[in-house]
Parts: C-alpha cells; sequence; structure tokens
C-alpha cells in the first residue's frame, strides 16, 4: 500500500513513537479503526491539546497547561520542600504514589560532558533562585536516577547547595524493590541495600 | 495529577490502546510532548482521518477511503485469484510480502460457535456473489490463520467453495518459517513440515 492512503499515513506516524515498531503500529492502526468514532475523535484531541495546551511552569519547570502548575498552586502541599527531578515524567511518576507532600522542581537533563550537556543547559539557575525565597529550615531532595550522569548531577548539586545556609539536601534510599527477589538483584543494589541497612525497632 | 489536566487525559487514552499499559502510555505522552508541535498535529490528524475517511470496499471488504479500494481498483492485478483472508490487517501483512499478484476478500472473523460467530456474521455472501462473476478457472487462496477457527472456517469454505464449478481452491504452505530452528519449532509444525515435504529439484 502506498503511504497516501490514511491507514498506511497513521500507521507511518504511530511508528515513529518509541518502542513502536511497524508491526505494532499496525495493530494500533486497525485497534483504532475497529473502534467507535468516539474513540479516535478524543484521541485525536487529547494528542494535539496535550502539545498546544502544555508549557513549562515558571515555578517548577515541569509540563503544565496552568501556570504555575497544579502542584505550585496547591496550597496543601508543603513549600518548604522541593523534589528535584530530571524530567517531568518523572513528577508523574512520584505522584503516583501518592506519598510526596512537597513541590518538584524539573532539571530537563542530567549532566553529560560527553554529550556537551553542562549545568548552564539544566534548570539550576531556575532552582537557585527558588531556593533564594524559601523558608528557612527547608529541605531538597535529589531525586535523580541512579546512573552515571544522574549521580554525577547530584553530587554536582550537592556541592552547590551546601553553600546556601540552612537547607538541608537529602536523596532517595536505595535498596531491594518492593516485591524484588535477592536471586535477581544485583550486585550493586544488594551492596547499597546493606549499606543503608535499618534497624529494625520494636514496636 | 487528576484525570482533566492535557497529559494525564492523553496518558488515559494512549493506554486503552492494545497493548499499551499506563507507564507506556506515558512514556509516549512525554515523547509526544517533546516532539515539535508538527508531530503531535499529523499523528492527532491521520488519527482522525484514518477513523473518519475509512470504510469499507464494497467488492473486497477491506478497509479504504476509496470504493473500490486501491488494490479492487488495480488493473495490473490478476482478477481470477483471491486470497481470502480474515481481517484487514492480514491483507496490509501479505501486500507487504509484495509477492501477491492477485486481489483479497475479507471474511472479519472466522466461525466460531462457542462465541456465537456464524456463517451469516462473515462476508460469506460478499465472496460468493463475487466468485458468480468471477472468470473461468479462477482460484481461490484460503489465507486464514492455522487456528482451530481458522481451520474450521477453511473448511467450511472449501465445502461450500466445492460446489461452484471451474474453481481451484488452495490453502498457504505450512512449515517451519524462514529464519527459524527446528530447536524452537513445535511439534506440529515439525509434523507439518514433514508432511508437505517437498522434492529439491536439480536446476
Amino acid at each position: 500500500m502506498r503511504q497516501q492512503d490514511p491507514v498506511s499515513k497513521l500507521v507511518f506516524e504511530l511508528s515513529k513513537l518509541p518502542g513502536i515498531g511497524e508491526k505494532t503500529a499496525t495493530r494500533l492502526a486497525y485497534f483504532i479503526l475497529k473502534q467507535d468514532t468516539s474513540y479516535a475523535q478524543s484521541l485525536s484531541e487529547s494528542v494535539l491539546n496535550a502539545k498546544t495546551k502544555i508549557a513549562l511552569c515558571s515555578n517548577c519547570q515541569t509540563f503544565t497547561d496552568t501556570d504555575p502548575c497544579r502542584i505550585c498552586s496547591d496550597h496543601t502541599r508543603v513549600p518548604a520542600l522541593i523534589c528535584v527531578v530530571e524530567k517531568p515524567s518523572d513528577v508523574f511518576s512520584i505522584e503516583q504514589s501518592s506519598r510526596f507532600p512537597g513541590l518538584y522542581h524539573v532539571l530537563h537533563g542530567t549532566l553529560s560532558p560527553l554529550d556537551g550537556i553542562g549545568p548552564e543547559d539544566l534548570k539550576i539557575t531556575e532552582l537557585l533562585k527558588r531556593l533564594e525565597t524559601m523558608p528557612a529550615s527547608s529541605e531538597v531532595l535529589l531525586a535523580l536516577n541512579p546512573s552515571v550522569e544522574g549521580e554525577a548531577t547530584t553530587l554536582y548539586l550537592t556541592k552547590l547547595l551546601k553553600m546556601l545556609p540552612g537547607i538541608k539536601i537529602t536523596r532517595l534510599a536505595y535498596g531491594i524493590p518492593m516485591g524484588g527477589r535477592l536471586e535477581f538483584t544485583d550486585k550493586q543494589t544488594i551492596n547499597k541495600a546493606i549499606e543503608n541497612r535499618m534497624e529494625i525497632k520494636s514496636q
């Protein structure tokens, strides 16, 4: 079939998505064709809405359709606790746990000298500016991924933030994932889990 | 995040697709956000176009935006050879091999008494009607999937088509898939491959 017909065009567009090959794209396209028109309409609208209505929050730099974003303008949240993450989807991941009471700051990347990404390419200036107006005894939780770049960024930010008085710097705990099994856990994680072992307190 | 914001809405719509869970949907949504607006636009348009401009070809019953479809109206194709398939995506799969010179007929399902799908629910009447006007010595290639339902449908159609004079009925060859390995091939396939073994002719 030529690329001009609507089905092939849809397969072509879908196969640009990450992890979606031509076979999966074909399956998805035919699934969309089999559904009611209402599904195609709402999918189509939500793709366009998400892209056109979304900008960066001027405060925390995450993707948002309102400025400041819903999280930054939520007055039930703790303003003295900022969780620094790599990308907007990390905000989404942490929000799903419903356990984090504070605000976020999205760096939009990690330091990576090999890729030519330095501190000036990340939203670090914006973070420092926010910290200037923070209440006393604030906490910054560095929640970057435990990759080489994530670790380097954590180290860089720790050094930078230590120069600001009265700010507590924390990081996520490392250990065996919940539901994980020792036999399937890599050495480094086991090492970290032993290193950070916790006392069982009698209740 | 609440379902009303555009990103969560997009994740929600994407996660309705088959094989796409919430995690993958989130990854896809953030990928779309990171691309140029032009991608979101063309993806959005192609979803809607595919659904609204597509109908069934009055001849072969496949999904098409023109009636008759591009394949049925292609005069370089052999009209005396019809390949019967289960669903429109099978037409797409066979077309990609670029080896089939004939036309198609899509049944839109297979016989499945347990699910209450009988011959009247498939496009069999339309197939018989097409065969009435077929040239002499036509061939019908039954290309249904080798599942229980596919086999039952092949058997049913074979009996039905044998009553029509001058029509050759064929089916796809079964055997070891190209690039496949004996050690990973199931017993039934090996049995079929031995049963249908072919003579190697000296060239």
